[in-house]
C-alpha cells in the first residue's frame, strides 16, 4: 500500500468519525450512525468524481474506503467514551484530512483535465462536502459554512498544488507544501480562533424574496 | 408490460404516496407536493444511475416512472382522506416498494461491473435514497436514519442477490428470496416494533469539534 | 461574447445575489457567504448536465460561471444595504434568470435527446435547483416547494421550447415566446399574489409511516 492510500485512507477513518460522532449525539441507531460514517467520509469524494466524469467513483468501486468508514463508525458507536478522550488528537486527524484530501482532490481533478481554478474548488470540495452533507442529514447549518477557517485552508492548500503544477517543479515537493499549508493554517484557526469577518445583521435585505418570512 | 416493469411502477407510486403525504402534511401547494412525490419516488435509483455511469437515468429518460409519480401525487392531493384510510396498506406497499428497489437497484449496479458489497450498497441506496432526500426537503432528520429496521431489511435483500449471483443459482430465485427477505424483515420490524440500538446520549463527546454548538 | 453567453451571466449573478442574500441574513462569514452564493447559482445547472451525461458541467469548466457569482457574493457582503434597495429589481433580475435558465436548460437537455417531457422537467430543474439547495443548506423547507408560482411559471417556459422545437418554427421565436411567459407569469404571481392551491391539513394521514412524530 503506497503512503498516498495509506493517508488518503486515513483521512476517510477521520473524516467518518465526525460524522459517526454526529450520528451519536443525536442518539441515532447503528445504522444511521454507519450511514452518517460513510456520507461525512466519502461525500466529497464522490461528487468530486461524479462532475469529472470518473464514475463509478473511487468511493464506490474501491472497498477499502467503505471498510475504513464502517471501522471508525463502530469504534465511534461502541466506545464513544474514547472517542471524547481523543477529540483533541481528532482535531489535529481532521485537520489532516482535510489538507489530504484537498491536495488529492486537486491532483485528480487536474488529471481529468479541468482548468486550474475549478481544479482548486474541486480540491476544496472533496475536503469540505462530506462534512457539508453530514450536517444537512442531522438537520443543521452546515458548521463550514458558518465556523472558522476551514474552506479556506483547504482551498489555499488546493492552491499550492495548482500553481505547483504549473511551475513544473517536483510534484512530491507542491504536494507536501500544499498539505501542510492547509493543515498549518487550520490548527492556527483551531488554536487562535481566526476567522473570517461574518456578516453583519442586514436587517430585512431582499425579504420580499423570501416567502418563508411570512409564512412562518 | 414485463412483471419486472410492473412492480417497479408500483414501487415508484408508493414511494411516491409518502412524498406527496409528507408535503400535505407541511401544507405544500400542488407543485410542491408534485416535486416531493417525483424526488421520494425517483431520487434514490437516480443516484445509482448517477453513480455507475448510467445516464441519462431511466427516472429520466422513461416517461413511465414520472406517470406514475405525478399520478400519486394528484391522488393524495385530492384524497388525502381515502390515503388516511389506506395507510396502513400503503405500509404493506411501501416494504414492497423498498423490497423491490433493493433487489432491481443491486442487479443494475451487478450489471455495470461494481464489485458484490458496493452492488448491495447500491442497491440499499436504491431503496433509501428518495424518502432521505424527501425528510430533508421537509427540513427533518432522514426517517431512516433513526427509524426501524429499513435500510438493514433492503441490505439483507440485496446481499441475498449478490450472493446468489455469485452462486449461479437460477436468478428468478434469488430475486424472489431476497425480494421476500427484506419484505418480511421490515413487516416485522413494523408489527413488532423490532429496532436497532441507539446510541446512548454521550454527552459531550468532540464537542470541540462542532463549532455549532457555541455559536447557538 | 454572445447575447445568450451574456443573459446566461446575469442569471447566475442575480441568482448567486439570492444564494449571498440568504447567507448574509443567518450571520454567515464570507467565505460561507460565496459557497452559498455559487451554490445557488450554479447547482440547477449543474444537476441538469450531470444527469444529461455533459461531464464536467459547464459551470465547473468555464470560468466565467464562477466569477459571476463570486463578485455577486463579494457585492452583497460588503454593500448590502445597496442590495436591499435595488430588492425590487433584483425580484424582477430573479424572474429574468428563471426564464433564462428554464428555456436554455431545456434547449440543452433536447440537444443530448431526452424525450420532450423530461426535457422541460430539465429546463425546470435548471431554473430552481440552486435555490432548492440554497434553502437546504440555511436549514429552511425550499421556498420553492411552498411558494408563489414559480416552478410551474419555469416549467410553462420550458415547455413552449419543447413545443415550438417539436413544430420547427424558428427557434429564435419559441425561445423569445418561452422565456417571456416565464417572466411575465412569475411578475404577475409577484404582483397579484397569485398562487396555487395548498393541501387542506391533513390530520393524521399516514403517520404511522412517520416514526418522527412520536420520537419527537
Amino acid at each position: 500500500m503506497s503512503l498516498q492510500i495509506l493517508l488518503d485512507l486515513l483521512g476517510t477513518f477521520v473524516f467518518a468519525i465526525s460524522g459517526a460522532t454526529a450520528g451519536a449525539k443525536r442518539q441515532l441507531d447503528l445504522f444511521g450512525i454507519l450511514v452518517l460514517s460513510f456520507v461525512a467520509a466519502n461525500f466529497g469524494g464522490i461528487t468530486r468524481d461524479v462532475l469529472i466524469g470518473s464514475v463509478p467513483p473511487a468511493a464506490i468501486s474501491d472497498w477499502r474506503y467503505l471498510a475504513a468508514s464502517l471501522l471508525a463508525g463502530v469504534i465511534t458507536f461502541f466506545w464513544s467514551p474514547l472517542v471524547e478522550k481523543l477529540s483533541n488528537s481528532v482535531l489535529v486527524f481532521d485537520a489532516a484530512g482535510l489538507a489530504l484530501f484537498a491536495v488529492s482532490g486537486t491532483h485528480k481533478a487536474l488529471a481529468f483535465g479541468l482548468n486550474p481554478v475549478m481544479a482548486a474548488l474541486l480540491g476544496m470540495l472533496t475536503g469540505i462536502g462530506g462534512g457539508m452533507v453530514r450536517d444537512v442529514l442531522v438537520n443543521e447549518i452546515p458548521t463550514v459554512l458558518k465556523a472558522d477557517i476551514y474552506a479556506l485552508a483547504a482551498l489555499a492548500g488546493a492552491a499550492v498544488v495548482v500553481i505547483g503544477s504549473a511551475l513544473a517543479i517536483s510534484a512530491t515537493v507542491y504536494t507536501a507544501v500544499g498539505a501542510l499549508l492547509c493543515f498549518a493554517l487550520r490548527l492556527m484557526a483551531i488554536h487562535r480562533g481566526w476567522h473570517l469577518p461574518a456578516a453583519k445583521p442586514a436587517g430585512h435585505a431582499l425579504n420580499r424574496c423570501n416567502q418563508e418570512d411570512e409564512s412562518r
